[in-house]
């Protein structure tokens, strides 16, 4: 394998912004946009926790990409690029550096961000991946966990337990025919760019589990949720499993869909603002201490053994 | 080991500025100060690469903390504040997490900087960490790597060598009696907030190791450099080695002393802006190819196998 400062020239080089200095420098310069706030935020991706080893390594590199344009979203900030860490053992072939910065490159055109800059090393034994995301706000726009209010209503985006049951897929765990759920497992799709800032009292993504963030925001806000199961969206290729996996749909998150507490004056505008992106009610936030309820069809509390997905 | 959440809350979020949202919220929010460009950066420390099992939790921290503080100064930014990563083994005690944060709440101290936000995953078998950092210079005042030019003299900060060797006694490879050695590779003093940017025409930090960190200079500015290994300033505990380790010493790097180019007209200037901290003219950089000489002193080249460290 090529060394450290050839494999940057070769295929990471090439993804640079201008203010990556050609990754040339020890840092990156960032002139920031005029009257706006930045929103800062970091995600690691690392081999056997975040992803396989065999999976593909340009959908590797989209998911770091997406995961964080996910938590930009979150914010409704307009993402506007990244700096990059790899860490990778001795034995991992060129031909994986080389697919992974391809899926940089998609998706740096798709999402119209840029490389700053980054640190590569080598790694002992397994991959390990980060990425920092800078976007951009207008000042104090940006959505918060702590904005909801009681009476809001909470909604999703897309459709929730796919990339659970397509985990699942992957491990050889469940069928999956199409391929549906597997591509909403390795590929999310980030909620960015919906303009929710004055429609939303407070967002997150989807990453840890629909509950176990649904309690996020409860904690933040100091609100109780109740949620109907049969509410939330799901994919027809997820709904064919039944009430199998509704645990781990509700519960292994890596959706990167948003939840949203809309007040009820904002439900209409928020239809209008998400356009062709599907937004479903599915409960509400009330007075009381921070617990999500999850209700089946006649009202009757549904009790699960976790909320989310933790590290552990 | 308590979970996540309640991992980040008790020892990570009292670090937390008032940008990092009580590291509650999916990204920090930064409002940049005005009229500066930001400075940004990253580095990683990996178990087993750039620190070893036994180090102490809280000078590792420190040393993360440094490197990137370092490559600020190399750009003769100011510090503003960070994101941190942290992938841990679930076989990591809290009393280790509990040592890192300490470590980062003196520096923070020390160096006037804050915690931004983050993300803390499990690891498979060993400890990775990054901290990405963002810094701010006046417009255009960056130092780079590509302004040296030709009879621009070229300055060290402080003593090279001293890491290197440093390491070899943590390994138990030479004996140190004092600690110095060890010291100084475990905990590196980044000579942030010299007033350098009028002053140097290019500069870089000794990262990857002297040699190596000269040549980035030449390559980045279309020079050759020739330096006298006899005026490389060593430390009284690493001059004891004499010729020993000379090739280690000018090649392992680590050091995270500063390599200043510097015009001949602004030589007196540097001294005085450098203070207390120890300047020292080792070389010249001048019309060539970019290689870089080191001279014996007797003006015979020395030849080394390697020129810098590098990641394979």
């Amino acid at each position: 394998m090529p060394d450290e400062f050839t494999r940057i020239a070769t295929h990471l080089a090439p993804l640079a912004g201008p203010e990556g200095l050609g990754l040339l420098d020890d840092a990156a310069i960032l002139t920031p946009p005029k009257n706006r706030e930045l929103i800062l935020t970091v995600d690691q991706m690392l081999e056997n926790i975040h992803f396989l080893p065999h999976d593909p390594p340009d959908l590797i590199a989209k998911k770091l990409l997406r995961r964080n344009l996910s938590d930009l979203a979150a914010m409704a900030a307009t993402p506007a690029g990244y700096l990059l860490t790899t860490a990778l053992p001795p034995s991992t072939p060129e031909s994986w550096l080389k697919q992974f910065a391809q899926g940089l490159a998609q998706d740096q055109e798709e999402y119209g961000i840029k490389l700053y800059g980054g640190d590569s090393s080598s790694a002992k034994t397994h991959i390990s991946l980060s990425a920092t995301f800078i976007g951009h706000v207008a000042p104090g726009q940006a959505l918060r966990r702590n904005g909801a209010r009681p009476g809001d209503a909470i909604y999703v985006t897309g459709t929730i337990g796919d990339a659970a049951l397509g985990l699942r897929a992957r491990k050889g765990q469940l069928e999956d025919p199409t391929g549906y759920l597997t591509n909403r497992s390795l590929l999310p799709t980030p909620r960015i760019n919906l303009p929710l800032e004055k429609i939303a009292s407070a967002a997150i993504d989807v990453s840890d589990g629909l509950l176990q963030d649904i309690l996020h925001i409860c904690k933040a806000s100091g609100l109780a949720a109740t949620i109907q199961a049969a509410m939330v969206p799901t994919s027809p290729q997820a709904a064919a499993f039944g009430a199998q996996y509704l645990e781990s749909r509700l519960t292994d998150g890596d959706d990167y869909e948003l939840v949203l507490a809309v007040p009820p004056a904002h439900e209409a505008a928020l239809l209008t603002a998400c356009g062709s992106v599907p937004v479903t009610k599915i409960g509400t936030f009330h007075a009381g201490p921070p617990t999500v309820t999850v209700q089946d069809i006649s009202g009757r509390p549904i009790t699960f053994s976790k909320q989310g997905w933790r590290h552990f």
